[in-house]
Formats: C-alpha cells, structure tokens, sequence
C-alpha cells in the first residue's frame, strides 16, 4: 500500500527496461557467427538492429541515472507489461529491417509470439529465413521462457497475482514482503536448471540426426516451450529419436521448475508426492492412450508405434503449450482432436515456462466445484479444499475463481472480436485460445499445417495483445487499465 | 441440518410426485376439445395416456397416504428433479402412443424440451400434427413455466441454489427458513400474473390474423419462453402484428415476476430502478441497434422495417432463452449471428420463465472481475460489489462464481460429449448451450431453420438430461450424484 502514496517512480521504470534492451541488443550480436560465411542483408540488419536497441536502451539507462531505487507494486505493474512490448518492438527490428517480414504488424507479432513463447508464426516458409533470422526467432522465445520462470517465481507472487502463492512455502528462497534480493537467487537457481536442461537437450539433439544449428534452435524453442522450428514441417522433418527426445524436455518444461530444483537434489520423492505433477502426468497418459487407442482403430493409415509417437508428442506439445508437430491433429477423427482442444484449456503447470492457464488452477477448481455439492447439502459445515494435504485458503480459491472467469471472459471477447474481423467461428476461437493459452496452433484455419499470416493486421496486433495478456497472467496487464490504478 | 439426521422419507416424495402426475393427466384430457371433430388415434391415444398418467399418480398417492408430511431439503431436491423426469416420461405418452412420434427416445426428448421450456424439437414437419398434440405439445412448456416460477421464487432459494437469494428481501410474501405455508400464496400471486399475462395475449394474437387455437398454444410457449409453434416456419408465419405482439410478451416473460407484481400494484418506479431489469432492457436495446445497422448495410434484401422487426424479435427471442423465429440469423453475416451467440449466454431475468445463466448473474460476476483489478492494486481494502446501492455479501459472489464455473463446466462437458457422439464442432457448441440455456436454436445444424431429428439416440439423451441440468439450475441435480448426498 505505501507505494501508492507518492507517485509513480517513472524513472526507474524506464531505466530498468533501459537495461533489458541493452541485453536483448548483445543478444542480437550473437546471432551474427551463426550467418558468419553468408553476412548478407539480415546480417547487416541485425547489426542495425543490435545498435538500435544497445544505443536505446543506454539512453534510458543513462538518462535515468539518478533516478531513486524505489521499485514498489505500481512500478512492478508497469515494469513487467511495459518489458515485454519494448523488448517485442525492438526485438522485430531485424525481421522487418532485413526485409524478411516486409510488414511492421507481422514482424512485431513473430517477436511477440517469441517473447511470450507463444510460436504462433505469420511465415509461410521459414525455411527461406537466414540462419541468423532463424537464431534469433528462437532465441527470442529462450529470453521469454527465463522471463517467464523469474516472473512466476519471483515477482508475480510478489505482487499477489497468478497460481504460485500455494508453491512459496515450499520454494527455495522466495520471500512474500517485497522486491528481495533473494529473488536473484531464486531466479539465478531456476536458470541455471534451465541453461542445463537446454545445454543437455542440444547434446542429445546433435547426438541425432539435427545439425548443431538445429539442435541449438529447437532446443531453445523447446524450455521455453515456445514451438518455433527451423523446418517447414516442424518435428515431422526429424526422425524417432528426435522427436522422443523433445517430448521429453516439453514435458520437463512443462514442470514446476521448482520440482527440478528438488529432482537435482535427490528429492525425488517430493516430485512425485506433489499433487499438481501427478495430475499433470496422468493427464497425459490417459490423452495419450484415448488417443493411441483412437488413431490406430480409424486410421488405417498410422500402426501402432506411430501412432503412440504421435498421439504422445501431440499430446504433451499442446498441454505444455509448446505447440511443435509431428501429425496435423485436425485430420485426426472429430473426437480425438477434441481432446486436444480440451487440452489447449489446461496448459503446463505453474512455475514451469507452460502457459494457459495451468494443471494447478483446474485442478482445484475441480475439487472446489465437487465441494460445492457438499457445500450445498451441509451449508453450516467447513469443507476446504485439499490440496498436497492442506488446507487451500478460501480467498485463494475465490482469487482462483476470478481468474478462471476473466480468462473465459477474455477468451470470449477474443473470439467475439476476430469474428467481427471475418474470421469463421471454428478460426475465431482456435486462434483465440491458441494465443491467450501461448500454444501456437489451434482449430479451423490455425491448425498446425497452417499460419496467421492471413489475417487482417487489426486480428494480428489483437492476437498480439491476447498473447501477452495470457503470458502476463491476466491481471498484471489489465490492472493497468483501471483509472484506480493511476490515482495517486 | 435437521433433516440430515433421518433417513430420506421416500413416502412424502412419491406421494408428491403421484400428486404432480394427476394434474398432469388432467391436462392431457383438455386437449382432447381441441380434436373434437377429427377425433383419431391421436385423441384415443391422448385419453390412454391420460388414464394411465392419473391411475400411476392416484396409486402413488394413495400408496403412500400413510407417508409422515416431513419435506426437509433432501426431500426437496429429490422432488425437484424426479417431478421433471416423471412428468416428461409420462407427457412423452401421447406422442409415443398416438404413433405420431414413433420413437420413445424422440418422444422423451421432445416432452423434456417442453416441460424445461427449451422449445427444441426433433419434428421435421410440425404441421403434420394433429390439434390435441400440437395442444399438448404447447401445454407441456406452460406448465413448465408455472413449475419454474414456483421453483425460483419459493424453493430453490430454501434450497440455497439459485440466483434469487438477492431478491428475497424485497419478493412478496416469501420466508427464508423452511417450506413454509406462505409459499402456496407468493406462488398463487405469480400465478395469477401468468395466467393474466397469457389470457391477454391470447386475446390480443386472436385479434390479430391468428385462429383461437393458434393464438392460445403461440401464447402458452410464449409466456413460458418456451418457442415451439403450430407452423413449420415459426412466426415467419405471420404478420407484423402478431411479431411485434410476441416480441412484448417474450419481454415480459422475461422478466422478473415479482417486478411485474410491483408494476401491477402501481410500483412502475420500483420496475425501472431494479438493476437488473436495467441491464435486460439494455442489452436488448444495444442488441437491436447494431444488428439493424448491420442487416440493412450488409444485406439490401432487408428494408430498414424488416429489419429492425427481424433484429428485435430474435434478440429478444434469444436473450429471453425462448427460441422463437421470424428469420434465420445463421444466413446474417458471421459478426450478427455472434452476437445471436453471445446473447444464449446471458439468458432471462432471475424469477422468470426465462433460461440461461440470468442476466443478473453475468452482471454480478462481470461487476466483480472490474472490482477484482481494483482489489489487486488495494489488497487490504474492502471493495464488496453493489447491486441496487446495496452491497452484495462476498458469499453469495462466490456462490455465483461457483455457479458459473459449473455452468461452463457442464457446456464444455456437453461440447466434448457431443462432439464423441460424431456432431461436428459448431453442431457441438451450439447444441449444447441451446440446451443447457433452454433457448432452442442454435448454431452449426441446429439452428432456428433446423431440428434435433437427425441426431443418435445417446446425443437426444444427453441433450435431454442437459435441458433439465439448466432448467433446475445445475446444483439441483448435481447434488444427487454427490455420494454425501445418500448418506444418513
């Protein structure tokens, strides 16, 4: 509260994100090597590119440099909506200087689709993007998935928002009272999960069939649980080894990061005592079976080993939102793409880089909804929720509620507004969820065969919207349109 | 509480429900008038079907004439449910009998979506049946209508479920603690609103080009929101007149009827200053306004007369969940049928015949996610949501959140099942919220020019179970299946 006593501290706000540009720009230059014996345009573009943002973001810096260190819950607010457009407009520089992307409105929804690991891409043919294009597609995704990881573990909870409060008992090093350094810490532990997670999966990548290139990029696109590919085909260009060992790290990905953190220290017990990861893990098995069991009794055309592959990469690609393919689900008979789409409504858990709106939310929102029954029968007794053994506080239930409610709410409104903007219904509400759930394909005309790049560019800047919406948990970006928010 | 401590008094329930059924034979014999001159086998079949619904009913009466008058809560739910499934397994009798409906499942389905005043149908040519089942067909939706006034104003409330606990302060002559005698007398008032209203349209239809006959059943399945019709092509069939006659009466029923017991009693001001009657009237209002606009500038076959006529009576024929049509909305352009689409979503008023989630339910839950912005930027302060300058107690958000999250639960459980069933995704979707609201059309193959014929056997089941899901508000039959519910 005492931070809404004095006014927005805009000094620090534009410093800080001053400083993310500064990075994101030397991240630009390490996309360089990888066109080292064919710098052409792009090359050149993303020298330009790199300067921009380095040149920008040091302005920022610096023109701020006396601005007071004070980072309250507004600021956070601001800080982290404001982040992830700065970095996505700056971050479509190279596509859009280059000429790959010849428009504004497509080059800033690739980016945004990146930095929120969405992998929603408007390109028809990727496979005519430069390599260092390519890089920087998926590395944009990479960036995301650590900002996402430091967000929900570190910084969301702080300011009383998204499914982690439940986790922070439990999470090393995470204090409730305010922007602590210890958050460096947390942060910097989950990263380093992350870096090795990835640096492990490019290993096994390369010990493959992938070329180091390839590795590298799907190995970023796959811990962020992004879904870009350097391929035209997505995963269905690489063989069975390949595709086993990014289903895999999706669904590692799609773990509570957390969860890693006690795996790494021997605690595996604690991994498999927790609610949310078994939920999580029988989801996808009995997906993964209904599925299996599905496409080998209609399609004739996929035997039984092929059609486990399939139906288990699908399936973990789109509950983690990761959204690679391997077989186009919407050829699939009615049914069994339906559990997919199903699936596009859950999402990874919380604490992972996953987005929708997670196994943990719909987990307990099942369990609150059966008590209700009993809540109904006995209205005098206390029937709480249970979850990992405890008690779930009723304000986190009603907190959860709420979510859950403006999620349909913006899910609705999305798929009301792209009809409005000629969309079919089936298209409206594939592309709807797909974006808000940070997937990547979804149903009707946004299947995984397909792009957005035919949409209109007022249905793509909103896409690009509900992308972020959904990465930022809802609340962090909407809050910001209450006029309560910016009274003093 | 009380009540939990005994066994269930099955006595009391068959006995009440034996009651229920010999009112219902007795209203089959009416229909018999109504064939007088052509009395066929739908005329003899109607008399079976009456004398075997009155000798079930008397000897479930007498049978248990023994039975203690203890009707505690259980027992309440208990009725509920089983008085609809009872009524429509017997009302289904004519139909089944007669030969004119030849399959049982068809005929159940139909008698279902006439006692929870849906209006679906699974008759592909209406006009083939003879007068005394178009009669019954109709009279099947207004006793359901009398059913749920008395149900939503006297019951569920004392059941806890429902949207009407707000009302309760201000409804006439209703008492919290238990069934009480005052109960018989708020229903007899709100009854005699009903039967008012219905001989005044009646008249007024009659007065128009309508036939007696067709003006009493248009004007039965009017005032229940109910839809079905005597003609093949709904109310296209019609003039202008009679259009604009059923489009008032469509509102009124509507509307809360403890509203129309203020207005009747000179309290117009009470009407306007009711919140939720505000929002009803706005909706259908903004509704009609932009569809207009948008069939006259996108379709020239619809002068600006037509087509605010066509724009109004389906707005309100959809917001009120009654289903009738003068035009097919799925031939406007994709941006009108969604907000057609949107509209089955909200549904009537609390305390009328009207389906759907109520529009006092959406407001409440929408005015709260606004609340819920402000609340994250203020954690300590108490922010409780207003209705009718008054405060609503968080509890009853909460039973209104969890109503919701059930409500989607049960469409989206509805979509999935559907789509198993081999319905497309559209035919899905929109026969599921057709029937969970209680409106009748709906989108993909089941919309206002189509019928449920061509569906299997398990999809009418289904649909028929979610019709009564929706008409008893969800908790109501849900709770049954809850294991507690049973125990001693």
């Amino acid at each position: 509260m005492k931070s809404f006593l004095r006014d927005i501290n805009y000094g620090i706000i534009i410093r800080i994100i001053g400083f993310l540009l500064i990075i994101e720009g030397f991240f630009m230059l390490t996309s360089i090597p990888f066109a080292w014996k064919h710098c052409g345009a792009s090359c050149f573009a993303m020298l330009i590119s790199a300067v921009i943002t380095i040149l920008s973001g040091s302005i920022a810096w610096i023109m701020n440099n006396k601005a007071k260190k004070l980072v309250g819950k507004r600021e956070g607010y601001i800080i982290v909506t404001f982040s992830w457009i700065t970095i996505s407009l700056f971050g479509a520089l190279p596509f859009y200087i280059s000429g790959y992307i010849p428009s504004f409105t497509d080059a800033f929804f690739e980016t945004m689709s990146g930095f929120t690991t969405t992998g929603a891409s408007i390109l028809r043919d990727v496979e005519a993007l430069p390599r260092d294009l390519l890089y920087w597609r998926s590395i944009t995704q990479w960036l995301g998935g650590m900002g996402i990881i430091v967000l929900s573990v570190a910084i969301l909870p702080i300011l009383g928002i998204g499914g982690m409060q439940l986790f922070m008992a439990e999470m090393p090093g995470v204090t409730y009272d305010k922007l602590h350094p210890r958050i460096t810490s947390t942060a910097k532990r989950l990263w380093g999960i992350y870096v090795l997670l990835t640096a492990v999966q490019v290993l096994l990548l390369w010990l493959g069939e992938m070329s180091f290139f390839d590795a590298v990029c799907h190995s970023f696109t796959t811990m962020a649980t992004g879904g870009f590919s350097t391929q035209n085909e997505s995963i269905a260009a690489y063989g069975s080894f390949s595709q086993y060992v990014i289903i895999v790290f999706m669904f590692l990905a799609g773990t509570n990061f957390t969860l890693h953190y006690f795996a790494l220290h021997g605690q595996i017990k604690k991994v498999f005592q927790n609610e949310e990861f078994r939920i999580y893990f029988y989801l996808t098995a009995i997906a993964t079976i209904i599925i299996t069991a599905g496409l080998t009794y209609f399609s004739h055309l996929q035997g039984l080993d092929d059609a486990f592959r399939n139906a288990l990469f699908t399936v973990v690609s789109i509950l983690t939102t990761t959204g690679f393919a391997t077989d186009n689900y919407l050829n699939w008979p009615g049914l069994l793409w339906m559990i997919i789409f199903v699936l596009m409504f859950i999402g990874g858990s919380a604490g992972s880089t996953g987005g929708g709106m997670k196994v943990i939310r719909q987990l307990l929102l099942f369990k609150n909804s059966w008590m209700e029954l009993r809540r109904s029968i006995h209205p005098n007794a206390v029937l709480p929720v249970k979850y990992n053994q405890k008690s779930v506080p009723q304000e986190i239930i009603y907190k959860l509620m709420a979510f859950f409610l403006m999620y349909i709410l913006v899910f609705a409104s999305g798929t009301i507004l792209l009809s409005f903007l000629g969309l079919d219904f089936e298209t409206s509400v594939g592309a709807s969820i797909t974006c808000l759930g940070n997937i990547g394909p979804g149903i009707g005309m946004v299947g995984p065969a397909d792009n957005f790049g035919f949409m209109s560019d007022a249905a793509k800047w909103l896409l690009s919207f509900m992308m972020m919406l959904g990465r930022l948990e809802l609340f962090t970006v909407l809050i910001l349109f209450s006029p309560y928010f910016w009274k003093r």
